[in-house]
């Protein structure tokens, strides 16, 4: 039989991870892991949303960035995946944290579109369904983490439970209060399982948000994005600022650090987030699995069939 | 405050639905979803594995084809999506039937990989585990069942329940037996209910699954895709190729029939899977939600914010 594979591909050579104080990627003046990371003092009203920090090039250098990202994150994924498959217990989580338009659902699609389906598991959480709301607010968290080798996404998450619940109080202050500690303790838990979360706050403006927005009410195939509600929210603004606040003070743990990303340019939010997913993966440095057979026999076999 | 949304894209015009007989993709003599649907007599043991039946080009523009598909999959994926949120039932599942090798996590990458993956409901059927197994045989299918506005995709089905099962002898005959009546029946209910399946066997010949192995046995990066249960599955695959004209000649039905798809040639079985998930999209005849709120009104609201 003449073979038709002669354009097999050779192995694909393992790529090293980067140390973690190791130079950024082109364009970063330092790591994105780094200069995103939410420092102690922290101050929300005073972030800059259209800001850049940390990155030299422009918005097409950033989209070019994000783009060529692809091949790594695809193949760090599946060695993730791969070793999911074999027996491994790792995943990753990626908490993606903003406002009404600040752009999660393009970081999905545009970051975490650029690998393989197959491998992430994305969880949207909405407003509590009636079952859900007679558990505690971290079972459907629980529920959805990702399974060993799956790069889990959540659009929202836990944090609902100490943003909208403790603005739109609906749950007395004493149980929201007790919720931070929760979830450091429930982080702390699924970091050591072998499951680092990259937890983003995505920082969109007041202003950005109005824009956005009315593009929504101008374009009729973007309608069914637009709530009144979103509109209702907005008089809530503050409060809102107030409960990012706290949620960055009380959970920007060692082991599960929050990283402020700038939204009013999305190809700056998306940029950044393939920087930290990109992070996080090297960081697991990930090789293949070794086999489990013996080769040599195996392919004696095969060759006999 | 300048406004720095000047780059505001104009509102996406409604693409039209093209007509079940109409003229198909370029490259295509007539449409894949009538080239690849199994015809009355249809005789897996002759299947040209290697063709590219109805498609007129190559490799090269097989693949640019298929990327060229990537901009209305992802608007038709998201008017679903829009849909399913504002109410609407529907949803599509891709059925991926195919024996080790035959292509189906490629497709899955390659093409399923195209639209968004917040849109996507993937799920792989491996063997059942213990608590599947103490149910009927469509329980796991019903409970992975895409929910509305979502595309499903099913790696491996409910019809390993009548492949491997019958020729693995995991169930008795007549159980086995029973099932392809069963499963014309569930399906008949999902398509009643607003969910097209897309039905496609994916084909791949013996040698060119002899090839495949070989690869994954050449590769250190992709040990961890081999199994040396699967030379010993070689030994059944005429058993399997049964099964398979089985399944084809039983579940072929008007409702939900079957497409087949010569594997041996990667870019064509990404072409064609891509030609019918679109063709099963464009069906649908998807516009985008109408607003249920006034959108004057809204524009005014938030103009005052």
């Amino acid at each position: 039989m003449a073979s038709h594979s002669a354009k097999k591909r050779k192995s694909r050579p393992a790529k090293k991870a980067t140390s973690a104080g190791g130079a950024g990627s082109p364009g970063w003046a330092s790591p994105a892991a780094q200069v995103l990371r939410v420092p102690d003092g922290f101050d929300v009203a005073s972030f800059d949303r259209r800001s850049t920090p940390g990155f030299t090039g422009d918005k097409s250098s950033g989209r070019a960035a994000v783009a060529a990202h692809g091949a790594e994150l695809s193949e760090l994924q599946e060695r993730l995946f791969a070793e999911g498959r074999c027996g491994g217990s790792r995943s990753v989580l990626l908490v993606l944290q903003g406002m009404d338009t600040a752009g999660k659902g393009g970081i999905v699609r545009h970051v975490v579109g650029l690998v393989d389906p197959q491998g992430v598991a994305h969880r949207s959480f909405a407003a509590p369904t009636a079952e859900e709301r007679r558990h505690h607010f971290l079972w459907r968290v629980r529920r959805s983490l990702p399974r060993p080798g799956y790069i889990g996404v959540f659009d929202r998450s836990h944090y609902e439970d100490v943003l909208v619940a403790r603005v739109e109080n609906l749950v007395p202050p004493e149980t929201w209060e007790k919720r931070y500690d929760e979830i450091n303790r429930f982080e702390e838990k699924i970091v050591a399982s072998g499951t680092p979360i990259v937890k983003v706050a995505l920082m969109v403006s007041y202003e950005e948000q109005r824009e956005r927005l009315a593009e929504r009410l101008d374009r009729p195939d973007k309608f069914w994005k637009y709530d009144p509600n979103d509109v209702d929210a907005r008089s809530l603004w503050p409060h809102y600022q107030d409960a990012y606040q706290a949620m960055l003070d009380r959970t920007n743990t060692e082991v599960a650090p929050w990283h402020v990303v700038p939204a009013d340019r999305k190809w700056f939010a998306r940029l950044a987030v393939s920087e930290l997913l990109l992070d996080a993966l090297r960081r697991l440095d990930l090789g293949w699995p070794p086999a489990t057979f013996d080769v040599e026999v195996e392919k004696r076999r095969l060759a006999a069939t």
